[in-house]
């Protein structure tokens, strides 16, 4: 994967994305004419994946001095243990203070979905995980979640931002939506092939209005070798899709001689879904994931002061003094 | 509250937001000269306050052809139960098609930060609550949280770009990186409350050096009748602020004659535990929470065809036609 | 309903169904010339509804002496308690000693289907329940056990022997291996509809081949108003039978203007699922029950000797002379 | 263990104990003049021991055309998994369709017993046990119930229609109503002695009307060393019988020099129950289980027409053709 | 019940029961010429029944100075909240800040027993409740134990100490060893009978040879009118005490026309046993309880210093002053 | 450990501690004349820690006739299981038999105390253990109390008399109340160095008026090298002590130079919280435990006459004559 380019926004570095107190803060030292080295050294709640730090690191190459600044971290998409410490950054504080919201704010929200997206890769073993949730958080942030569940070890994702930042193509077969308005799964499945260009996967939706397994065979008929694949998304209504299903549809196509469709399964899924599935047996060639991974929670970090003009010092219920880290590497 | 200006931005009306297969379901449409008259219903997972529909509404009126639309919603911040419809557009299906990932995403991630806000705010009885979660999610969604949980509620919140969209003004006190960086909390206090516009309540931070009465009975005596109230946020590894403690705090400041000395709590909080500070009769005055609003779970939005051009279709699973919801206002 | 003819077996008269010891035991009364009146009572180990009775009063009948006899009974159907005396004998002894294992087990496998089918009944609220349980018993029981879940207040069986013991007709719709032989479903309704007479209910089966709603549509568009109802059985694989499927059933069928077919519901059902269907609202017109009346575990009875010669006796744990129970009825 | 000898009855060749649909199907099919050689696949669904495979065979044997029809199948006692096909049926459809009620009936009820006795004897260790169920089942399975105990593994049972169908002969001590109607245990078991044949072991019940060991005694004295065992079978009201208890009963017969007396458990017992004697040391020479095999529930057998005329096909949620078990063997 | 006289042990007012650092505590002020006048509050950790008040106040009388102390309580036996304060001294501290450990020791354990007492008293409904519980704790407290089981309550114990203390008769019936030392139940009887003087009630054990109904007809012959009661103390073992069991003894008793025989039922006996006699209509006339009440958990208290020299101080947690409570009525 | 000398009190040789009716029993027997030799085996309802059995043994030696006696016995702190026999008494029965519930009831509540000691000791792995629980216990058992906690493991105890039975040195730091009398942590801590012997170890009570790490910086720093530990006591209100904060004052103390200083944490400990501890890596010196082994449950036992005059004998649920034990040693 090539390193993604993030460019700090206006709105965050004006400080209107901030809490308010920090604001208050940065003021109130510059009245004191206060400016001290500080370290602050930020650590994840619990363990996961660690994700958002390139997005930081943009911002402190832009508001951190050149020739007062020393920063260790973690990389981008390394595994960190509950109560890491993933950040350290030693500046004068008024050039970074302001910023102690957005930067949490963007590795809890990174770091949550990169982990629910490992989750998931974990237990398909080696069956390629598409994110599919867009759906499910609003549009600002839907490139960068699915470039978080990329960084997490997904295969793909279906945002265009989100591919974007992640440097490769999105992915996706067809929607409902499509069928209902062409009114049959074939047409629609004839259209697609019809209109797009080579390099996207023939991959037929196949639960819009018929049996699964009958619908295939005929999507199947209808595009003779140009199928790559077909998805079910069965909803639960009609039981969601099961293991039973996805081994029925791919006898039925062997039988008729289709045995190059592959199967792509859709739907509520989670690892423990994932797994099932394995378990069973079941003749999976991929997995689309939605809200287990764009509506993870974030992973809480906390920041702090360690010392200040060299000096260790701490709030109660903290270690005053650097926290050794071997994992981390200086950055800036 | 005054109506919020929502603006879509560009990266949503070109598509880049969306899952790539609306795009090319468009691209399909348009090939095959297909744009018919299309009724989508939109309704909830599960019960809660709906939220984001205003911004949904600024897209909606952009896009929609004014002379063929017909657009039926629920208002913003009212109640939904699960499954309920809270959107029906009617309108060729070319002209919207693209956005249904954008307008079920934004309706989920709001509607999941207002309801986690009103849980909250059921649970206080009264007293206000402050959403202090921008720390918790991305910057580019931490105004457009904090909207979500003023409109689930909350009393004010502390993001400058939440407070703007909600229009009103941001809330805080003082982080405890003011008081490590100016090395006692009643010196910070004494310039913060030198340095700060009269309007700002004088409230500080009593946790970070001293034991938390000891601390707020200084800097009542450092501050005399100038001081509004004390914050504690007492970490978990010193047993985090509980009942007994606002307590104690409360009857040592009466006890030295600083009776109108308001508490405020935060750290960790949810409405499980604001009912355990007012079933054990804590004298509380305002409770600021974090990731329980902000890390909240989007609340899926599910979006369907019922009818196109008129005639009532559905995939399996669904009822074909118009479900009826009295409860929807026309909004266009 | 009319009273069942129940006939001794020869093989239960000759002591062959009975455990060894009862036969034994009468053999060493007869050798020493013993044979007093006693008086044996019988109680269930739980609640339920009492069925049997008619079946061991045609053995009494025939095996007590006319002259010297006294038997107390609840009423075939009627409810009992845990522990409540349901049957009372004051005989000779070596007239009916033979017999404590046959009286105890007829007993204990009618109640135990009939309380089993009361409680689907119970659940049902009112739609009717037919017994499909023949399969998962021996063939030898298979008529009693349905007469004992008409006992138990279901409106019909599928057995023609459990019928007739019954007296009424038995009650069935098609089998999916008619359709399987017959290669559709719309054939072998139609092949039915043609060789049935026509007090015969038109139902088909809908599951086999086809989505249910599409092949509902199918059959009722090829019968026209000739058919009755159409039956979900959809297996686990495919999601088993949901009240979703059952309203989506009756709204496709209702639009396309086949607002008179019935729908009927089987497969894996209990009192629990026939609940869940009621509180979702379905439309449900009939429930067939298989293995939770039939694989009923039967309810234990208990037999003891309280009286001989007129004095109070019993063994350990049991409390010596007539145990009153004012709901027997002397009924020899 | 000799082959037992099965003859379908009457009732079962004329369709009578058959659901009235299979009938009907028949009855279509002739008028259809269709009767293809059909296979049709039989499969549990759960684990167990398979048990009533020799009475499916009479059947088969009486109505399949000996020219024109396949079976395999397991035997008779062997252990199968959860839904491992069982059974293998090709043949004219006609021939056998009306006998599938009847099949899966006899497998149900037997292989429930029959596995619920090996789950006792597992349990057992190689100490002896014996059917006592007869009590708790309806006459006309009495005899098949206990047949199919024995193929579990049970050493023997009390009905004499089992151990006839078993081929060996039954079992069975002495009931509380011999005891009660002579008043007084030493007085029944003198009378036993007196009147039974030598081959009968001679076993008292000990728990009529006396502390267990005390009555031991009295019993052991009275008949000296012609004396076999003892049968506890204690009430539920006095504690029903412990692993204590019989440790007691032992040392007491010990200590009085009656050492070679057995001890034979019996009432409520399961598997269950029975490890808690085999981990607590009790020195039990055998256990009497009644419902736990009696009462447990029919094992649920699916049929299913996987060949028409030799080509594949299955309903929904089943794979078309032959379902492959190596175990299976060709039995006609 | 007259009041019981408590008299400091040596021991207790040397200090050597306390916990050394109160002794050095002494020491240290009496060194520096520090005795001001300190109020202490004591409250209890949870609920229950106060005793120990007299005890403590029997030591608070000798040690205090009568013109220097002020001493505010609840009574003996008075219920109790948690986190109630239950006494309050205001004394010079030298006086008796030795004895902090003494007087909280007391509380705990008297009210620890007696709460479990009450708790068996309500659960009995008006059945008495004698303490038997002497043989589960070390004999320098088995009186006040038994006193504090009065306390409760309980309406005897079977300690002489215990009814000294509580100024009363002790209770008890026979034990086993009497029985086995002379060999018959019948024969012990009948001694205790002979030797035992007229007040004392003829209650004979009736499970130690033989079983409890026998035995009791046995003895209830034996002694006639004599005869007032028996006692079950069933062993584990065979099946201990259960309704059942009582019922039948006494319908036994009732049928030979003793109807005036009374039961008492002891053995493993707790409030929730207690109510399972009851709810099954066990007709007990008493209740004999051992390790629920004397090996019941102390109740923890805790005490404070409030104010020094009239100045309200407390420690962390503590709320300085005196903490108001109007049930504590002045008793010194 | 010496030999703890034990005295039977006078209250205890006159039978006053024991149950009236083996008062009674001794009563019967000398006026029958009978006094046979009888064997007694005690044993235990559950595991753990024998303790009590020296105390046992004075009494013993005071009442059993040297030259007819012999008793077999586990020895003082020896591991027992449960229903393991741990003494066996053979004497004339008139001698001992008085004192059985003084036997029981002094190995109860030791053996109840040394178990619950045990389980801390090794929860803690090597730290030391001190009971600090004589304030929840009766006075009169304060002393035997700290010695079975002793036997138990504990390398001290708080209390004199404790540490008299058990031949060492009390334990203590210093209470809440001498801070809070002389006002000030420091100031009493210098008062305690003043006045204690030198052998007494300083060390500070630090939670009582600041927070924990600030109150031990001053502490350290006005005693210096003289300053041999701090306590942690921290309430409940205040979050209790927890490995954090052992942890944090840890890190302060050695940061401003202060290594060598211990850290003691008591309040609400159990083996539970100790290995939360230990799992959690505090570095802590030693644990003060109260109320989870001084109210400990006693571990009851139970005395049966097993032979008398040689005859093997025992009541209903027990096996008559001598119990084998190896682990027995004969002790007189």
């Amino acid at each position: 994967m090539k390193q993604p380019e993030f460019e700090p926004a206006e709105a965050v570095l004006s400080g209107e994305t901030t809490d308010i107190y920090f604001a208050r803060t940065i003021e109130i030292l510059r009245q004191e004419g206060l400016n001290p080295v500080a370290t602050m050294e930020i650590f994840s709640s619990r363990a996961g994946v660690l994700c958002g730090m390139e997005e930081v690191k943009a911002l402190l190459e832009k508001v951190l001095p050149e020739d007062n600044r020393e920063v260790w971290a973690l990389a981008e998409g390394e595994t960190m243990d509950s109560k890491e410490v993933v950040l350290r950054i030693t500046a004068p504080y008024q050039s970074y203070g302001l910023y102690e919201t957005t930067i949490v704010g963007i590795l809890a929200h990174c770091s949550g979905w990169a982990t629910a997206a490992r989750e998931c890769v974990s237990a398909a073993g080696g069956i390629p995980i598409i994110s599919f949730g867009a759906r499910h958080v609003h549009p600002s942030v839907a490139g960068v979640m699915d470039y978080s569940a990329i960084i997490g070890g997904c295969a793909g994702c279906s945002s265009v931002a989100g591919a974007k930042l992640a440097g490769n193509e999105p992915a996706g077969t067809m929607p409902h939506a499509l069928i209902i308005v062409m009114g049959d799964t074939v047409k629609a499945t004839i259209a697609f092939d019809k209109y797009m260009p080579s390099e996207v996967p023939r991959i037929s939706l196949v639960d819009t209005f018929k049996d699964e397994p009958e619908e295939s065979l005929r999507v199947a008929e209808a595009l003779g070798k140009k199928l790559d694949g077909v998805r079910l998304d069965t909803p639960g209504e009609r039981g969601r899709v099961t293991p039973d299903l996805v081994k029925e549809v791919k006898a039925r196509l062997d039988l008729a001689g289709f045995k190059k469709v592959q199967i792509f399964v859709s739907g509520g899924l989670d690892p423990e879904r994932i797994t099932y599935f394995l378990e069973n047996g079941a003749p999976v060639d991929g997995f689309g994931i939605g809200s287990y991974i764009s509506g993870a929670k974030p992973i809480d970090f906390t920041a702090d002061l360690h010392e200040v003009e060299g000096k260790p010092i701490a709030k109660r219920g903290r270690i005053p003094g650097i926290t050794p880290n071997p994992k981390l590497k200086r950055i800036m």
